[in-house]
């Protein structure tokens, strides 16, 4: 098996590490990741500025780069072979609910669903994140590497993994949760008296809702939840049936 | 009614002027956007550093941020105050397919409705992009504007407008399509003998199936595709609910 | 007589447009600027990533580096050809004593003083910084590029020039005088809890020196200070040549 | 004797590790240097944006800012209290003639100067670069900071050191020489059609004159050349006394 590794806290975290160290005892991996943090970047993909890649050590590359760079660059640039999978994380948090659509994270494992390449993002949900926290996830993230590898995973699909801190628990198979936002713009003044604004500080909550990737989190247990890529919502798709859409016409 | 206005090509875009234009006259408007080019950034947030919001002309911010830190920005920290409508665009490109999944176009319509605001993003799929252009498309901005104040959004939805050069043609409820990438990763070096790379340069296709946006613009017709935040793949649960993830205990 | 224009408040601000107007009375003038601010940059270069021109208007190219990266990649890239002086400006605050270190205003004069051409930076030393308020200075520096044509520049010299506000008085040739710092750094928390730093906002002063540029402006004059590159302290050099340099032998 | 230790290659490059080895036999060491490479970017400094710093290890603080920065903060934000010296270096490459003024790690001992604390930047000319490569150049260091905390440096000087590879030879006291430039810009075609220009390539050589920096080096010298803040043309300043300035009176 050879499992191409990403992640967005950058390839000097512990919880990459970690992983990296438990799926090399399942074949070759290769770790191509952002030299830095690079995480609320969303699916970015750098596509106006030329990217470096720097072999820190055999067979890991760092990247100047989005996570989404590092799988597309890894797969067509550094190592012109394509992965049997892969594995984006350990993050440092959880990626729960309407979030994921900022995390870098997930949209790593989402490239390389667009490249057809089985794949999947894991995260450890709450710290401490030392290298041997991470080691429960590790394992899981082993155990779900070898499953996909027997039954592969379903099309177009890929999981968003998060486990609990501690002990990892029962794995359940869930669907995505809702936030509750409650959002702050924090706004100051700089030394040369400029304002300026920094987004965030809200405490945010979610809808407690049984099925979900927060419930699971919430009763210990590790949540698998399969995502695609298609975010049509087909059950508006009949209530706009009825829309009167002659009157766009222009 | 009131209407915050973002985009991802930047303030000074004829597209955003194009669609300002048109849609003052629906009552009042407020623009925040980038204030340079931000494209393909996905739905990227920007919490780790301050934002600058620079009011270029009356009720025009200049954001030094991506379109999903304008929306956020914009309603907590600038204008206080909770738009009736968020409108996204007019993006210079189609957002079609799998690719709405990197657009900072889309990533700010779904931060509206992350916030419970109705939202849409709209894309003139074809150039040429002068100001003129971009006419026929903020018809069909202020047209739907005026359906969801009639009509309302389906719940956590949004709309994902897509217009084909020129006259918009039929407007018909799409759902997403699939690209088909064909990638490429252009190597190079440096004047001073340092490798560096560039993504992208593959020409990008489409399967062409009835129903989707890709098909709906094939045919000349403007594509209305309701998306939501919901990336779980219900589908695949059923299946998944078959594997042995007893495997996955450790 | 073919001038280059540079400055480091970017390319749409009125210092350079007000130069620009009252320069290409002279002959043929090309802009070549920064996209947007760039200020307290030094002598910065840009060798690691590629550099964009946009031609925004005829003879007026919008880089996205630094003041010392569009000099030379105005000369060498763009243009092709030799002015016969390079000017820049006119920067929105005073380059006066130890601060000239730091200024990309200074460092675009620098820069072609390095490439063998006669150039000087021009800096309006208080605002208002309305177009018409860079009349005066611009008007110095089309009188001095008048002179500099006639009687050329002292070798690797170049001119730094500072304009009081409102009328410009008498012109005086001056040396660089001596700043007072009274630094402070502002600490602060980020909403997520991060501390972070915020450098200046102490209040400088200088040491009132007869023949400094700070002297001149401070009598309401025009101060002209020749500066080269050479940073070699003559004077302290002898006082050296009486240490036991020896003991540095290892 | 308490040393504050800074450098343009990062954090973690060899050279700044080996010259803090070096000079913690002297005393307390702190070192404060940028998260990663800031080469090329002169004297500047951050006013528009915040700074990090991030405690790696005991003493050592990694900041994602300037070698200007690094020392502005370090001493007014992280440590609090004046050190008696600080040290810029090891740079990886030689820092001669007119191109001191765009090092970082000159930079950072400008910084130090303009505060009134003793300073000097130290280079080694030529690679390997690996950390027992540095050790000859650390060494020369050593014995610097221990001459200049008996002789004290002259007023508002500081140190610039260029040691050749391998054995540094005699150290003598040069001034700056002079570079001569073939400068060459390169223009390609990114893949998506947009040209792209790379500044650099040309091969620098230099004035071969008795006395200089250069001089030193070519003979397998260590060079120290004592340098200000101080650009006046203090020559030239007599030959403009005759010029008509009376022409610039607007």
């Amino acid at each position: 098996m050879f499992i191409l590794i990403t992640n967005d806290d950058g390839i000097q975290s512990p919880g990459i590490i970690c992983l990296a160290d438990e799926l090399s005892t399942l074949g070759e991996i290769v770790v191509v990741a952002p030299d830095r943090e690079r995480s609320a970047v969303g699916h970015a993909l750098t596509l106006h500025a030329p990217l470096r890649a720097d072999e820190i050590r055999s067979g890991w590359y760092a990247v100047d780069g989005m996570p989404t760079d590092c799988v597309n660059l890894g797969i067509h640039g550094l190592i012109k072979r394509t992965p049997d999978l892969v594995v984006s994380g350990i993050n440092r948090g959880g990626n729960l609910g309407d979030d994921i659509t900022y995390s870098g994270t997930v949209a790593a494992a989402m490239e390389a669903t667009l490249m057809g390449v089985p794949a999947f993002a894991i995260s450890l949900v709450e710290g401490p994140y030392g290298y041997a926290d991470f080691k429960p996830a590790a394992r899981v993230a082993h155990g779900l590497s070898r499953l996909i590898a027997t039954h592969g995973l379903p099309r177009d699909t890929f999981f968003n993994v998060n486990v609990p801190p501690g002990d990892p628990g029962e794995a359940v198979i869930t669907r995505q949760g809702k936030r509750r936002y409650e959002d702050l713009v924090v706004e100051n003044v700089d030394p040369r008296g400029r304002t300026y604004y920094w987004i965030g500080g809200g405490k945010p909550g979610f809808e407690d809702q049984a099925g979900t990737d927060f419930h699971a989190i919430e009763k210990g247990k590790t949540s698998l939840t399969p995502l695609h890529l298609d975010l049509t919502n087909y059950r508006a798709m009949e209530e706009l049936h009825n829309w009167p859409l002659g009157a766009l016409d222009v």
